[in-house]
Parts: structure tokens; sequence; C-alpha cells
């Protein structure tokens, strides 16, 4: 049996899981790939440092030329993280004529196409399931599973972090910061959660995707995103009440020949399959228009699953080491990328306020929206005790965005109107 | 570019469903597959039939040689469903070494493994996605995308049509002999429905399953089946009262080295993601060792979900064939296979019964359980008014069947008990 050998960028959280899974299933690994993987180098910052598992320190490196520049190694795991270094050790890599697995979203959402390309040129496999959805292959689901078909739109809670925040609020009642404190502690949230909560970390994953979903170069720019810290109570409360549930979602929409993508609080129908997907859970929802509603479910982060992901990679490129055919199965963007332009968008919205209670004010607010012809879906008015104020709240039929937004702002200079919160879109 | 002549047997749903998108997204095929993929000839069994979409005549055929000794066909689609012509027509094409691409279950349930064999033999490729869970790629999940893992579950709502029916069962306090006539009437369910009331159906699929997870041989002997039929109004009341929900499960578990297989009515706690999968839709839960839980989920069956399981297949032959790699991605059975014994198999049962409402009437019936050390989970005794019975709804903690059946027979001969009910088996 042939022997494939292996040098791993990184030895953190995922780097673990990865050589854990090389060395204790050595014969598994064998019989689904046909060869034997050994793990040559692993690149490391320390090579001191006590590790969870044991790895003969003789071959951790402090040099990264040590794998890149190493003719015995074939392929070339990046578990490293960050942007700059790992991105000029995978071209370097790739130059060298090394097969490239990598579990880096950030990476591959800022010069994923780039390295493509690179990938192509030096007939070298690139693989990064591990990138968007941990253990979930939905990379594979939209290349291979789903190839005969035409996406429409792509679903999906790709950050654990923030669907796990989200979840607890609206299971428990706590406010947000109380959420996020707690989820730091147990190690749910980084210490500097921004990426997470603002929702850049599911702008990039969303990226990745919308880039297989319709073969088109899209970049992190082409992303509107909003993120979850404005999210009060009473915002779930009345979802709660609507029948939604508040979740972050990255909705990527092709209105063929144009496509719009983005990231933010989004109120699903719980009858939404999304709806229930909770705590640290990810799910890609995919629409075809052949197949209809499909959705994909699993971890979405997570030392093993996330090296899962990036050794069943592995084994894909070693078959296709054994048959010669490496560097056949890497997707390019083959269509020109359009975006659609914010004055055509159109969606449902949620917003609420506190207004007076006193006659004729619902009216005053109803007659405005309907002004700009606005029609409502679902509206709730509660009076708050002791205090003349009532809050609505108000859920519109598809709108135009940009008068919705305008009506938005409108609404706040009426008399009646006390303060109008923030609002969100609606799903289904 | 190259061309790529295909032969299909057989023009009815599904057939017409990959005729459509043939001759529809010719252009997206070629930019797939890189290949222009062209229909030469189409087996049918009547040629004057009208079809919903129009078809050169000259290129139907009754004859199935003029595709399966047709040297300018390279890759037979098989749609025609259907068991010992299947298996000859396959048999013939692959001996021709022609690759072959099939949506039929009940073939590959039995005759998997021999024709994976011929085509391995043949160095062909024998793809059959659509043959489990309509558009949902579930076998390249098995195979690619969780390769690196050891899969210890797989739990499939794998039969659309008992999940309607239960569906419907489950919302509209309907019987099941009603709701059974009316799905006849909608269309989905057959005239004839034994094979998918009775669980046959999805049984085979299980097969398929199976194989695929532990990559062992498995037959339809192997499995344990019980269908739909006894399910009444009053188990889908109480299994509802206790936080569950009644649902037609494959189970196939490895207790290693050991495996079970069956497809039984079965409680599913709503919290569990199979749960909520409604009406005609499939869903197959997975549970690896390293990644946990997974689930995939979409339309198990259909005209074009089907359809594009087929055509994906498709792509990735004509994939092959252009890199010269045919029949390198067959999966024949690598490990030795050891069903468990039912003396050792273990679960949780729902039952209920009638009782005489009297005094000391309950406690005979936990004495004679608490005899044979089966402990409680969960109790409801409603009075049945004005006829001094109640009934009795017990869900029992993990026991195993074969005491549990025993005691089942014994509460029968309590002088208290009147009736005991079918019991159902309890997940989570």
């Amino acid at each position: 049996m042939s022997s494939v050998s292996v040098g791993i960028l990184g030895f953190g959280t995922v780097g673990t899981g990865v050589v854990h899974l090389l060395t204790e299933e050595q014969e598994k690994l064998q019989q689904q790939s046909g060869s034997h993987i050994h793990i040559e180098k692993i690149l490391v910052r320390d090579i001191d440092k006590t590790r969870k598992i044991h790895f003969d320190d003789n071959r951790l490196t402090l040099d990264p030329d040590d794998i890149l520049e190493n003719p015995k190694i074939d392929i070339v795991i990046e578990v490293m993280g960050g942007i700059e270094d790992a991105r000029n050790y995978l071209y370097k890599a790739l130059k060298n004529r090394k097969h490239v697995v990598t579990a880096n979203k950030d990476l591959m959402a800022i010069y994923g196409t780039e390295l493509l390309q690179v990938a192509a040129d030096h007939q070298c496999d690139l693989y990064y399931e591990a990138s968007v959805g941990g253990a979930i292959p939905i990379l594979r689901t939209l290349t291979d599973g789903l190839s005969a078909d035409r996406i429409q739109k792509v679903m999906g809670i790709v950050n654990g972090t923030t669907n796990y925040i989200l979840s607890k609020m609206n299971r428990e009642s706590i406010s947000y910061e109380e959420v996020l404190k707690e989820a730091q502690a147990l190690g749910f949230a980084e210490s500097d959660p921004t990426s997470d909560v603002e929702g850049l970390d599911a702008a990039r994953k969303m990226v990745i995707l919308s880039h297989l979903a319709y073969s088109v170069p899209v970049t992190l720019e082409d992303v509107r995103i909003e993120g979850i810290t404005e999210i009060s109570q009473k915002d779930i409360y009345y979802s709660k009440k609507l029948g939604y549930t508040i979740k972050l979602v990255g909705i990527s929409e092709l209105d063929d020949p144009y496509i719009d993508i983005r990231v933010s609080p989004t109120l699903l129908s719980t009858k939404h399959p999304l709806s229930s997907v909770e705590n640290e859970y990810n799910a890609v929802y995919v629409y075809g228009k052949s197949v209809g509603e499909t959705m994909f479910y699993g971890p979405g982060a997570g030392e093993l699953p996330t090296a899962i992901a990036v050794v069943s990679d592995l084994i894909s490129v070693v078959k296709n080491l054994n048959l010669g055919v490496n560097g056949h199965h890497i997707f390019l963007p083959k269509n020109e990328k359009k975006c659609k332009s914010p004055d055509s968008m159109k969606n449902q919205f949620f917003f609420r306020m506190h207004v007076l209670d006193q006659p004729g004010a619902f009216s005053k607010i109803t007659s405005l929206l309907n002004e700009h012809g606005i029609s409502l879906k679902k509206i709730i008015q509660e009076p708050i005790p002791n205090r003349h104020i009532a809050e609505v709240v108000i859920i519109t039929h598809t709108v135009e965005e940009k008068l919705f937004e305008l009506t938005y702002q409108q609404l706040k200079d009426l008399d009646v109107v006390m303060d109008v919160k923030n609002f969100y879109r609606v799903e289904g």
C-alpha cells in the first residue's frame, strides 16, 4: 500500500482533533483512502507547550518551510487560522505542488478565488469543507449532490456563538449582555466576540456558500451585515407572540441574474425548518429550482466535528492522488457577478414603537403607512400599565426596503409616537 | 467539447423529469460535467402513449438491447423500476462496460452488492443516490462528507407516504383508514399501499443506508419490520400528551461489532430533530462517533427532486469519464456482518391498556412490572367516564426487549386488566 505524507500548519483545537483522528483511526482511514497517511511535520508556535495529546517533539517545527519546502510532504493541512500568514503559506505550498486542505473561512472568504486559481494552475487540490458549518458537508452538497439543480436561495444559521446567545435569550428571558457574559465564561463566545456578534463571521461563510451556489466571485463587500447586539427581550417576546423566532440568518438569493446577500437578525416563522435549530448547532437551508426545500444540520464547530470535515477532505485528496486526478475538482466562479441594487430590494419588516395611549393615535400611524402603500400583516397593541402609553408591534407585508426605511423615519416624527425601536426582516 | 451518449430505461415519472432536465438544462449540465450530454435512446412500454413532454419518436424503443447492446451509448440510466428485469438489464449494461445510474431502491436493496461487484469487475461506475431520500444527497454524505468518521447510528424518515399519513393523523384527529383513502385520492399513496404502510419500502432504504454507514453486506432479512396500520388516534393522543410524536422510523445501530436494523412506529421526543419532519418530506439523522448529531432533510420523492439526484449522479459519471477514473468510486462492503441477537436488544416502550377502575388495580400492574425489574418513566391514568374503567398509558425506562415482551403477555392475564394495546418503541 502506498504512503502519503502530510504537514499540518497549526496545533490548536482543530489541529489537535486532526492529529487525534490521523493517529487513532489509521486503519479506518487507510481503508477509506487506499493509502497509509503519515504526519511528517506540524508547525507550532511553541514546541515545549503542554498539549492534550502526545506527539513526537522531533516532528514539531517553528519553521513553516520545514513543511512548505519539504519534498517529502504531499499534502498541507492548514488549521492555524489568521489571514495573511495563512495566505502566504498556502500560496507557497500550492506553487510547490502540494495539495491543500484548509478549515480557514476568513482566508477562503477573502482570498478563496485567488488561491483556487493558483491551485488549478498547479494541478493541485484545494478543499475547504471545514470552513463552513463544521461537520455539515454543505460545500459537497452544493458542488456534487445538487450539481444538476439551479440553486435559488441559501439560508444559513452558520454562527454557533450568536445562535447559542439567541437560543438562550429565547428560553430564559435574560438580556443579551448577561447571556454573552455567560457564554464567554462557558467558552461558547470569545473574549472579543465582535466578529461573531456583529455578523462578520457569518458573512464570510455566506461568501463561500454563495460562490459555490451560483458560481460567481463574491466578496465580503457584497454582503450587507447587521449583528445581534441590539436585540432585546421585548423583540423576542413579541416575535414569539406573533409566531416567529429571531435568528441571525445569512440569506443569499438569486433573482437571475442578480444576487443579494445579507446577514441580519431575521424573524423566521416557527414553521420554517431553520427556526428549530438551537444552541451551538448550525444548519444550511438550500432552495433549488427543481428540488425545492432541503436542509442540512449539524454541529457548526468543535474540535472533532471540524476535524472530521478536514480529514474527510484529506481522504478525497488522497483518493485523487491515487487516481492521478488532483486539481480537477476546483470550482472556480464561471458566471459574472451582478449584485442587486438596494433600490429594488423587497422584504417584510417587524418593528415596534411606543405611542401615546389616546384616541386617534393608532389611526395616525396606519394613515402614514397607508399613504406609502405599506400594508400590515400582523399587529399587536399592548397598554403599558399606569403610563398612558401603549406598545405597538407591527409586521408588514412585503414592501420595498427603501420605501419602508423612509416611512420608518417619518413614523419617528409623528406627535403620537414616542419612540420607534429597531426593525428586523421577516421570512415566511 | 466531448460528447457523451446516454440511454434511459423507462419514461415514467422520474424518466420524464430526467429527460426534462437533460433537454432544458443542457448548458448548465455542460458547464458542470465538461461534456455535452446527448440522449440516444429511451426504452418505453408503448411508443404511441401521450406524454407530458415531447421527445423524438425515432429515439424511443421497445427493445432493451437497442440500449444495452448499443455501442454508441456510454451510460445507462435506469428509472423503470421493478426488480428482475432491471437486474438483468443492468447486469448486461455493466458487462458491456456501460456505466449505470439508477433510482431503484428495490433493486439495490436486493441485488446491490452483486451489481456493485459486477461494476467493479468491469471498471464501471454504478451510482444510486436517487434510491434513498429523493433529492437528499445522503449516500454521498456517508461515503464522502463524513468518510473520516465512525457512524454509530442512522435514523431515517425515508417513506413519504407513511409520514404524510401520520402527519395528517397527528394534526387532524382522523383515523388511519380515512387518511389513507384521502392520500390515495391525492396521489400521495398507491392504490396498493402495502409496501409503504407495512414498512417494506423504508426497510429497503435502510438496507442501502446501513451498507454504506458500516460497510457491511446487509440484506432485507436482517431488518425487523413493522408497519403503521395498527396506529390509532388514541396512540397519537397519548404520545403527544407525553411529549412525543409517532413516526415510522428506520433505525440502524452499530454496537460494535454487531448491527441492529429495524423499521417500526417509534415515539420520538418532540426535541429530536426528526420529530418535526412533516408530510411527504424525508430526513436522515446520522450520529457519528466524532461529529455527533447531523441531519439531512428534503423532499423524499417527486419527479424533479428524484431527477436531480439522478442527473447529479450522471454529472459525476461524466466527470469520471473525462478523467478516466470510472469504477473507482464503488463502495463494496469491506467488513463482516454480525447481527445483534434479539436476546440482547434493549429499548424504552410505550403501551396502553384498559384496567378496572377499582382500589388496588394500579398497584397490581406496578407490582408485576416491578417483579421483572421494569421501571417506569412516564405514566398517565385517565378514567373513562361512566364505565368504571381507566385507561393507563406507560412509558418504561430502557428494558430488555425479550423481558418486556414476556411481561407484556403476563399483563394481559391480570384480572384487573381488560385489554393491553399494541406497544411501540420510544427514542430519547
